[in-house]
């Protein structure tokens, strides 16, 4: 992603087919982009949502009052993904410090376009962290997509697998295919091919043998809101993967920026779960193979506990078990009861 | 399906959007049929098994010699299926009790036609044994496709899911898409809507938060092979979802009639996984949503331990743990160690 007047990114639903870039200069296209996922992945939302307000900036009076109208506007979008309430939230903030429209339009873009290069940075620290755990993995596999894409960085999860490659701990990752809007199969296979990591593609029913059959020595994930106890929501699906890999004693991680954590949010009971469109199961693209008007449940986001959390790779180093302890260490916050 | 003078049966890789009847006169035909899932399902294999034998008649010979070899050819084409192996080994053993081409030929149409008949007994006798299973479930989840399409007959999870709808035990059925083949999405869906029950559409990747959310009272699927510990061998995904259930103290229940259980096989380890094409994986129909050329991990099947399944409801009843010993009385075999 780049900021700028607008943001250019990649239309992610185009892809692998077709690498077509986009440019956002409204919130209307803003927020169309984000709910149909054109551009998508929790730290990108967090650009994605800073840049927002910029271009709210831009594009009307910059008062507060419009400003803060449109950061509820793009956070309700995706109202799981923590970074992105994060990234608005932080956007406003900044407009505060400014006494004009004119300084307040020039900060926010700079604001906007210094987090690109902060991303750059703190996917680095992520990657570095999390290549600790996956010391001799041989391979891992992972979900959805946590890449560049997604980070508008290096990645996250994705981050990590590239390092460890890097660096010899790991020579394939497996890539569910991630229904129903296929982001593993569609971005993070593109991803691995552009990175040069083999990959392998698992259909999402095939995880929990792939990982029964000895297959993979991690499972490393995103996340896209981590409670202050450590209970994690990421993409559906996720929960069953940390559930297969509990069952065969294989290592599951999450890899994320502290902007992931919501130290406010005490367990993953109080996390919203956005729930999507029916149609989007039952179908891909033009495609329909489900009966005309079948309904379906369709949750974004699943909440995997922390007891089944092997290790948190941020860019403040690994977060490990009591999570409430290291989470609040990290944060520099009170324990607000037993651990 | 209905046998005769060949095999007519509805084509299920055009279902839902298309009622296309196909008419298997061959063994290559026939071959190509169960290879490509137009005609798939345990039970029905089996009926498509017998059938198979009396078209190699039909078509050639009729000599012993002959029929032995199309029955490993047809058996060969779903290594997994114990239905289909033990289906062309009835025929044979049939065709051995003849003295001529001419006898042998009918002898095996009327075995054919004869087994479609039994198959609606066996599976009004699961149904019965099973419903009592769910008796106040509210709702179940089911994966893959176990109804009439998939036995010839009722069905066999659906059959039980089907009488207990009848009974007022269950409101709503949930089906998992079932990635790569979509046999929830496309066939369970349509046969769902057939049946007039309530059905709602899970992504694979749903499965576990949907069980997490307490939405079902039990989950219920049918089987491909039963080890003679009741280790049992289903369409891949099953293991996920028996693994999601124990987590969240949801009943797993199998249903399957007595021709899945190979009891000549001693557990799960010793019985052969399908893989299936690597292109599968990534796309479904005309349409890739994966790289060109990307590489998958596609096995048919997995194995869901004995020790996840709460029940298992056949056309001899309900088995229950400990299998070694329910399933030894079953089948009045000998135990060979401890149970």
């Amino acid at each position: 992603m780049e900021a700028g007047r607008g943001i250019m990114a990649l239309d992610q639903t185009l892809l692998p087919h077709e690498e077509r870039s986009i440019h956002l200069a409204s919130v209307p296209e803003l927020c169309e982009a984000i709910g149909s996922l054109r551009i998508r992945g929790a730290p990108m939302l967090g650009l994605a949502g800073l840049a927002g307000v910029a271009i709210a900036a831009e594009t009307g009076d910059a008062s507060l009052a419009e400003l803060e109208a449109a950061s509820a506007t793009i956070a309700a979008t995706r109202p799981t993904a923590a970074d992105l309430g994060a990234g608005v939230r932080r956007a406003v903030r900044r407009a505060r410090e400014c006494s004009s429209a004119t300084e307040r339009r020039q900060a926010l873009w700079q604001l906007a376009d210094d987090a690109v290069r902060e991303q750059y940075e703190i996917d680095g620290r992520i990657a570095a962290a999390g290549v600790s755990l996956l010391t001799g993995a041989g391979a891992v596999l992972t979900h959805c997509n946590t890449g560049a894409l997604a980070t508008g960085g290096r990645g996250t999860a994705l981050a990590v697998v590239a390092e460890a490659f890097a660096m010899g701990h790991i020579q394939r990752c497996y890539a569910t295919e991630t229904r129903p809007l296929l982001q593993g199969a569609r971005l993070t296979m593109w991803e691995l091919d552009r990175l040069g990591i083999p990959g392998t593609l698992v259909p999402d029913t095939a995880a929990a043998a792939l990982i029964a059959a000895g297959r993979v020595g991690a499972v490393v994930t995103g996340a896209d809101r981590i409670a202050a106890n450590g209970d994690t929501a990421n993409k559906i699906g996720t929960y069953g993967l940390a559930l297969a890999a509990q069952a065969h004693g294989v290592p599951f991680f999450v890899a994320a920026p502290r902007s992931t954590f919501d130290v406010a949010c005490p367990d993953g009971s109080a996390i919203p779960i956005e729930f999507r469109r029916e149609d989007e199961v039952g179908g891909f693209g033009g495609q329909r193979w489900a009966p005309a008007g079948a309904g379906a449940f369709n949750p974004a986001f699943d909440v995997t506990p922390a007891s089944l959390i092997g290790a948190i790779a941020t860019d403040a180093g690994v977060l490990k078990p009591p999570y409430g302890r290291s989470i609040a260490a990290a944060f520099g916050v009170e324990l607000s009861g037993p651990d």
